[in-house]
């Protein structure tokens, strides 16, 4: 199945940085970053829950917000994209 | 129906925070901000037409991405939402 997981989090701060490099981290793992802050992941039951597991122990709840979003199949009806892909500019500096 | 709405853009220029303020503006005409760049809206057929025709009359195609994604009801079955919700930091000052 395609999750869309999505993380909002201060990145003006070193440690938001870091949350949100090792959130992109778990999330290349079973998929691709499509935008800053935005994963498509394709997982199957089990590894849904080891991502959503391992997710839970990277943010932090008091700061950060996680949503993670079940898009039914096939894909192509509710997905859709518009725009450039910027995949090089997302390690770089502050882009918002 | 439910469509979630991500957009990315580089928020370092005047005209990216603008656009971002106009697409956040188009979609919780229709829809709440959840998170930065991540907007839900509750739409039928006819209003999510006219959402993306409006959308991408918006963005700026060269160097932004949107992307719209339909969750399936009942979409308690499709969302999961974990940590805390900003929303009053979306306009204050960059926040990523």
């Amino acid at each position: 199945m395609l999750v869309i997981v999505t993380y909002d989090v201060s990145t003006e701060t070193r440690e938001g940085r870091r949350r949100l490099r090792r959130v992109a981290k778990l999330c290349e793992g079973v998929g691709q970053r499509v935008q800053k802050s935005v994963f498509e992941c394709q997982v199957d039951l089990l590894r849904f829950e080891e991502l959503e597991r391992r997710l839970l122990e990277e943010i932090n709840k008091e700061e950060d917000n996680l949503r993670i979003y079940r898009i039914t199949e096939p894909t192509r009806l509710h997905v859709r994209e518009y725009g450039c892909f910027r995949a090089l500019d997302f390690e770089g500096p502050l882009l918002a």
